[in-house]
């Protein structure tokens, strides 16, 4: 059977496939290594037994609804539900601005599928979501990374990027943004800076995409606003999941946008998966309905900030000096920075065979294939003290490396 | 909100989305027009107190994991069983030759986004599946519509059309086919064209992409063998699902092909849609495990079977002269020809305003936008007595609109 040799088959496009190491470090879980890769959600974040029930009560209440087509756009009462949820959020949205999609991975490639062309100018944050940057890349967008502080995006650095965009000619399409808990670095951009973007992409007219996966269980109190909820002129389009916040693999997604361009959504979506799961629409509209979303937050809230914080001691008790690393508001992950001799990429290999444990080397997440010496450590799945004990391992790890290379 | 105008960010490749009259006409499903519109599989033939059961037992047993992240190509375990029930269809595969998908439609999208560039020539039965010309426009290659006769695709034509292309110095690259109860015509091709069309294929070295959705409850007798399963090469990229079998609402799809091509396609899925649905990828793999997806079979049989002679019947009672149709060997179509001069495009909305009824006008199923004549009418959906009815409402309008224009 294997004559046929596929390569000479192959589009163009199919080279610029990447695998995501993130998708790869998956396979590792289970085995002996201890894994700071994938933001894989901890197991007893789901609510299982509700689950069980409202999938009962979605068979016996629904029946065949549950198995049959649905609208592309999805089930209107979930959409209905959807808006009414973004309300509590202060976005507000009716059915009608609302698609439900396959996790919010698709609503990214839809997004990207119906807006960019080839050589338009996409901004984001650098480093930035590689789900995101794998979904965008097929279409061969000119990727603009703008770097972050503290406070997340630098407004000046991103205001200097636009001029010298506009001043080559060209115009900015989009600015692809992950404003709160950031993937991969764990930070939020600020109020000010909030307000800021927004005046910047009126200035300049261009789109704003918001990706919001991590907000439901910000850690530092109050969180700030989402750019889609002071959004004045329909630019900015909304993304989220359930994925982080009841299951991942449910497959629920959203995007929250202007009407004319939903209808553009749905119709490329047509083309790409048809319509989303019937049955998980209809176990997401039951969870909405009785709060379970909502109610599961400060349950969430309790186990991210333990994971969180005991990563955060572990960081500070093993790790050598000339190593530093984010102090995320929310979210799965940390950002590290070895110095800038330590190449993560390469270290890869020896870390999963000799130290077993995983991390995605940060390069990943650079528009520019840059930072090879950074990496991206999720907290939220290995039990606590394999999370202490793989933040050793990581150490000593760069302990070793660190000594030899200087 | 609505000051923005979308028109304008929106993508050149935007503007080849078209809506799919088959998705537009769901939304007509319940009011008092009577569908043979949508390939909607009869609820009746859904096994929903079986799904019920293996609902809560997956929960039970697999708990978190049927909630959690999976891998892009699907739970190895389900990829063993897919293979194994592709194994009773004579068709050899191991786990690495199977991706589970999120429905055929991604199988379709992912195939597509792999394998064509701009301008590549891609064959096909004309007319054929919408969702196919959906997924596959966005790549641009060059449709070319080869013709059917009662025993499906005329080689001779696709041989002429193969080497018409190679005169004019471009290569075939794949051909397109739904071999067995074809969407929309409801032809089969028969065994001694399948031979062809594999030598064919060799000849001229291009893959085959055979989707089959139908065979499952194929009504005459013996079903021909898959091209599949006849593939000595590699050459024969196989699709399936489980929606006309088990339910659509599931959205489960897959894929057999070489493990090379598996391997490019997973690197593509990752970007589209990261996983299928976990959840239903356990459903699926409980359901092959307790043989429901075999044990469905003479059931869908018998129910697609009244449904077919009964629209054939109600054809024959009702149908003018002048109109001629398909004798479906399965599947969920019948194909109708008015005389040339009646457009069924334009009558649709006669059809679904004045008379009540709806179909598929035929020219969405054409490479080249032909076939204003045809229209595809499924008997899948509404029961036995509107069934006849929307087939005497349809007779109607034709008797009707040909007394007007001869």
């Amino acid at each position: 059977m294997d004559d046929l040799r596929i390569e000479k088959y192959l589009s163009r496009r199919s080279s610029l496939l990447k695998a995501s190491q993130v998708r790869e470090l998956l396979k590792w879980i289970g085995r002996d290594v201890i894994s700071l890769g994938g933001g894989v959600p901890d197991p007893a974040s789901f609510p299982l037994d509700e689950l069980k029930q409202i999938l009962v009560q979605v068979i016996e209440e629904k029946g065949s609804s549950a198995l049959q087509y649905a609208p592309t756009e999805g089930v209107e009462e979930l959409r209905q539900a959807l808006a009414k949820f973004m309300g509590e959020k202060g976005i507000k949205a009716e059915a009608e601005n609302i698609l439900v999609t396959s996790g919010s991975q698709e609503a990214l490639e839809l997004v990207a599928r119906v807006l960019f062309d080839k050589d338009d100018t996409v901004i984001s944050e650098n480093p930035t979501y590689l789900g995101a940057l794998q979904a965008f890349s097929l279409y061969e967008p000119r990727l603009e990374g703008v770097p972050m502080d503290d406070n997340g995006l630098i407004v000046e650095a991103l205001e200097a990027k636009i001029k010298k965009v506009v001043a080559s000619g060209r115009r900015v399409k989009l600015a692809y943004l992950i404003p709160t808990c950031q993937n991969p670095t764990g930070k939020t951009l600020d109020a000010n800076r909030r307000k800021r973007v927004l005046e910047l992409a009126e200035e300049y007219d261009f789109l704003l995409l918001e990706d919001d996966p991590y907000s439901y269980f910000y850690l530092d109190g109050v969180e700030p606003r989402s750019l889609k909820s002071m959004d004045a002129s329909g630019r900015v389009i909304y993304v989220s999941t359930i994925s982080k916040v009841l299951a991942p693999g449910l497959r629920m997604g959203w995007v929250v946008a202007e009407r004319d361009l939903i209808e553009k959504l749905v119709l490329a979506k047509q083309g790409v998966t048809l319509q989303s799961t019937t049955l998980c629409m209809y176990v997401l509209l039951e969870a909405l309905k009785r709060g379970l979303v909502a109610g599961q937050m400060p349950k969430l809230r309790e186990i991210y900030r333990v994971r969180r914080d005991t990563m955060l001691e572990a960081l500070d008790e093993y790790m050598p000096e000339g190593v530093t690393w984010t102090r995320p508001s929310g979210g799965m992950f940390v950002w590290i920075e070895a110095p800038s001799n330590i190449d993560m990429d390469a270290l890869l290999p020896v870390a999963l065979n000799k130290y077993k444990v995983a991390y995605v080397p940060g390069s990943s997440f650079h528009v520019d294939g840059s930072g090879r010496n950074t990496a991206r450590l999720s907290f939220s799945y290995p039990p606590l003290n394999a999370l202490r004990e793989g933040v050793a391992r990581l150490a000593s790890l760069l302990v070793e490396h660190m000594s030899r290379v200087s």
